[in-house]
């Protein structure tokens, strides 16, 4: 579907339009509360951290002139409300996974993670510097949010199963929650996919409800306890390779604030992207261990299985290609990954080989 | 060296203590200029723009109340002249690399990059998550300076050379430019190594007073124009795998400003390291493109030399073992690096070549 029937026949045309119409508010007395809610439960690991450095840095570094006040799921609105709750003007900001949204529109898929897609440090150099900030900005317009980056989860694991994955076959029929495109592609594979909320992952895994499940990684798995189920812990995934997370500001509340605090937003967020990715990716690698240690087995897909993953990614995304916004951002997104990924394979990638074989 | 003796015996004790002296600057009618000098000159490719990206963040999140006037090098002072005219209180802030200063402290080489060290994203997860922005701010106290990391060119190349390299020995004899710990690491292969400022590494290869040089990548080193001297470029380079650059005030000016201003530095210089990275990795492959379509031939060097490479650093790094906090943030940079390194290998770095091969 093309942008102009998108918005005729979904009920975000009228928020996006509710969001017109909002009075400007106004500073009283210089200083002024702003409501972020999350798609994130209070204390999620990493997530919610993410939520509350932006909801620190902004109110620190206005002197809280903007006071950030965090409302985490469940708290004001649910955790898949928040796009409507920012959009009405309900609550003045969200923070939270794009992808979720991809019922507002397809191409909000691109500004969290793309199956087979980019990989957190591929998207910062997209967003950054091959067109992404402009995009985000273009479906932010659509829908009334003014929208930034924000946070990265790093590359997501292929996650946990009952027992070893040896082919594309064994997918078919299994049972797996993964939300998302990612989650589509594996349905291609013959899973029978669900997208359960994160609190009810465990109990459906437990019930045998599900034969498996993705999360994030090491360290929120494993506080997730997924551990206690299964033991069979596939470290790499294609779904999700470098999840970022967006901080999204009703567009009237935005543009209703001095050009310096818009500013402040803006830089906050970018901050925020870095600090979370190396947040996770520095507590991964000692939750691996101790996964390890409990007996966790880690492995990685045998090559068929990455084809088959391959495969059923560009399929995915090829059913959204009649949007014409989404085709456009998808081809920007491959140009830019296609030219960081060839020069990171030939620096780092040699590098770090090369490293880890000469320090092991 | 222990810090004690290195306060005693060099001139930066001077610069340190003088600093503490000077009386705090106010805000005239609450504008306020500060000077950023920098170590790079007026338009150099990438680390000119980092700088020129933190002064105007810096001033618009402010409202100007902040208003940063970027001297490049040589505007003010020279490039190596940047640490004793902001510990001094000549200029206010430097933007630059800042394993320049390793005669000030020789921990310095950490918060750029070490030879057989950190990349740019494991630098970052120390940086935040593993100690190094407090030891930063530990070096600052010596000398008078409030810094924050401010940007990276990632994996900087291996270099140019006339012949191709088929092992250690090829480097006995050869006139090479490297700077810092890298430079003195390959002294112990046998290398005459040089230390040529950027504006001279041209001409030098061109007549042959140097064999070869490494600069940073391939973006930057097009536009210095190697190209046209030698065609052998090695894109992995074991010297400075991901060498950050650092925005540090004057302590006392830094102490003078409100909170929200500090916040406001801290949180731009972040930001800046994460968008200064981004711009090097975007528009590194399409320079490699270029310089292979003319004529320039890639290549990696072989594992005996990454051997040689992966010694000679650590000896390099030894000799410094006795200087107290330059042993003590070397051992926290390989605790949080072998962390870091582990879960990249099985998450981004397993991702990453599954999907570059299954696309290529």
């Amino acid at each position: 579907m093309d942008r102009r029937s998108f918005l005729k026949t979904t009920a975000l045309g009228g928020s996006a339009a509710a969001a017109t119409t909002l009075a400007a508010p106004a500073y009283a007395q210089g200083k002024r509360t702003l409501t972020l809610v999350t798609t994130w439960g209070r204390g999620l690991a990493g997530v919610h951290d993410s939520a509350q450095y932006c909801a620190d840095a902004i109110t620190a570094a206005t002197d809280g002139a903007l006071t950030i006040d965090l409302k985490a799921a469940g708290e004001l609105v649910g955790a898949f409300e928040v796009f409507d709750a920012v959009t009405s003007g309900q609550a003045d900001m969200y923070h939270g996974a794009d992808y979720y949204f991809t019922g507002q529109h397809p191409a909000y898929q691109f500004f969290t993670a793309a199956p087979f897609g980019m990989t957190a440090q591929e998207i910062v150099n997209w967003y950054y510097h091959g067109g992404g900030l402009g995009f985000h900005d273009e479906l932010g317009q659509i829908f009334g949010l003014k929208s930034f980056l924000a946070g990265n989860t790093g590359a997501q694991s292929g996650g946990w199963f009952r027992k070893e994955i040896n082919g594309p076959e064994d997918f078919n029929g299994l049972k797996f929650r993964m939300p998302g495109m990612g989650g589509q592609a594996l349905g291609k594979l013959g899973a029978s996919v669900q997208n359960l909320p994160g609190a009810e992952v465990y109990q459906a895994l437990s019930s045998g409800a599900i034969d498996g499940t993705e999360w994030i990684g090491p360290w929120a798995d494993e506080k997730a306890g997924f551990q206690e189920i299964t033991k069979f812990y596939y470290t790499a995934g294609f779904h999700e390779p470098g999840a970022a997370l967006s901080l999204a500001t009703n567009r009237d509340v935005f543009e209703s604030l001095s050009p310096a605090h818009q500013a402040i937003i803006e830089q906050v967020a970018a901050a925020s992207h870095q600090w979370t990715l190396a947040l996770f990716l520095s507590n991964n690698s000692a939750a691996l261990g101790r996964l390890r240690a409990g007996g966790v087995k880690t492995l990685q897909f045998p090559d068929s299985v990455w084809d088959a993953f391959g495969k059923a990614s560009a399929e995915t995304l090829d059913q959204y290609m009649s949007d014409e916004l989404f085709a456009k951002i998808r081809e920007s997104v491959n140009t830019s990954m296609r030219s960081s990924s060839a020069w990171l394979a030939l620096s780092d990638g040699a590098y770090t080989a090369q490293r880890d074989r000469v320090l092991s």
